[in-house]
């Protein structure tokens, strides 16, 4: 299939997940709190793409999600070129993805993270993954959460599931603090085996996690807290943030390369707290 | 004069000035919230040093303070040795430091940030700063900060105040919010121009900010605050915080070192908000 029609297909799909997964937050919302988008342009001076963010606040369930589409192309300057497969002597690049951070008001409900991304320079490959941050040990609710994510990868490989929560609980690791940002999930990237499988999979990884989290809410959202597991999710948080800031590749990438700072930090929770 | 003595004296200022400045502020709260000590060790299984770290919390002006001091040596790793001046030839390294960050109750007392040290590997330097993180414009409180900087700048070499002025402008940057992180100050590194004359400039430095930080709090402490103001001061944290860990080079160094993580991450604020 040509490559620009394999880019339209992808960002289409990206397009219609954003929709669909909104539409089921503000349903689980009653309808009562609605999203706010914001379109941003990558360059103003030059057609290099840009997204749309939406994001919902203070919900009965959701404190903040955030839920980011992005299409963006250029070429990467001299300093990354090197850093991205096929980038070194073809530094044009095109990327489209979609990203999405849930911090909840429970802290017995995890905070959930999803991406999806097509990146383009002289070939093409997939990257994304599903992971979860408890606030506190649910051995019930990680042994459903981890079959339902083999349960997915299994219809597409047997051999993915493994192999992508090795990769997840490696990614997601705070060296400094020598413990996980959660409970894992699936992490994979520079996936290029077939074009068509591969695309058919990333699909079902949103679809999953649509099917997940909202799984997950209806089970603990009746769920009474106290003033402790609040602040026990506060410090939570913290970690959450010492790792998008001090490690996570997204968000350096982003910021380094010019993207949209309110889209790349939608990610941080509204509050969080530090001994 | 003897490179062990010099360290020596270097080392003892620094506790002295722990010990100091602690007394200040348990001072300025009338006794009734009090530091809470904790020593390190850098490594369980060999000698390199650690420190002493005191974190007083939750006082009437003070809603959290860390005093760090720090007595560090062994060898860097091939992966830093190339960063470091005096280090590629030799890797052993000695480092003797104070750092000081305080987050104010009152959003109308800027959070304050000292620093002094002395590092040694094939040749030894000092370097350090003092900088302040107002939550709003109050351009009084400024060109006082400053002049006293200044006075005590001058005192030294003239040519200190403009040097280490821009150096701060510079170093406390966020990029990708375009902002400064404060109304900057002083920063310097690499200082080694004459032993005797280096060491009374720093340790003139540790007792302007003691100065400093005393006079603005006199001047602020009766100010009223409202809710707003606070939120105001949680979100101007979240930027602090975007800093720390995004771009400041001793948070890094020191996580990277295998440094003691609550003494490094001190410098967070006990509270934070993102929109």
């Amino acid at each position: 299939m040509n490559k620009e029609i394999q880019k339209k297909l992808v960002k289409n799909w990206f397009k219609i997940l954003q929709e669909m997964i909104c539409k089921e937050i503000e349903s689980l919302e009653k309808g009562k709190r609605k999203f706010i988008s914001t379109k941003w342009s990558k360059n103003k001076n030059k057609n290099e793409g840009g997204g749309e963010y939406r994001i919902i606040k203070n919900g009965k369930i959701f404190e903040k999600v955030g839920v980011n589409f992005s299409e963006v192309y250029g070429k990467f300057s001299k300093k990354f070129r090197h850093k991205i497969p096929g980038a070194k002597t073809n530094p044009n690049f095109w990327a489209s993805g979609i990203s999405i951070v849930m911090h909840m008001q429970n802290p017995h409900i995890p905070a959930m993270h999803f991406n999806t991304r097509y990146i383009y320079t002289s070939h093409g490959w997939f990257g994304g993954g599903i992971d979860i941050t408890p606030c506190f040990k649910d051995k019930k609710l990680s042994k459903w959460f981890h079959s339902e994510i083999k349960k997915s990868c299994d219809r597409h490989n047997k051999k993915y599931y493994s192999r992508y929560k090795k990769w997840c609980n490696k990614y997601f690791y705070l060296p400094h603090r020598k413990e996980p940002r959660g409970i894992g999930g699936i992490f994979f990237d520079y996936k290029k085996d077939n074009w068509e499988k591969d695309f058919n999979f990333v699909r079902d990884v949103g679809i999953t996690f649509k099917k997940i989290f909202r799984d997950i809410i209806i089970k603990k959202k009746k769920i009474k807290w106290t003033k402790k597991d609040k602040e026990t999710q506060y410090k939570k948080r913290g970690r959450y943030i010492e790792f998008n800031l001090l490690y996570d590749r997204g968000t350096k990438f982003g910021l380094q390369t010019g993207g949209n700072v309110e889209a790349i930090l939608m990610s941080l929770p509204p509050i969080a707290k530090w001994n």
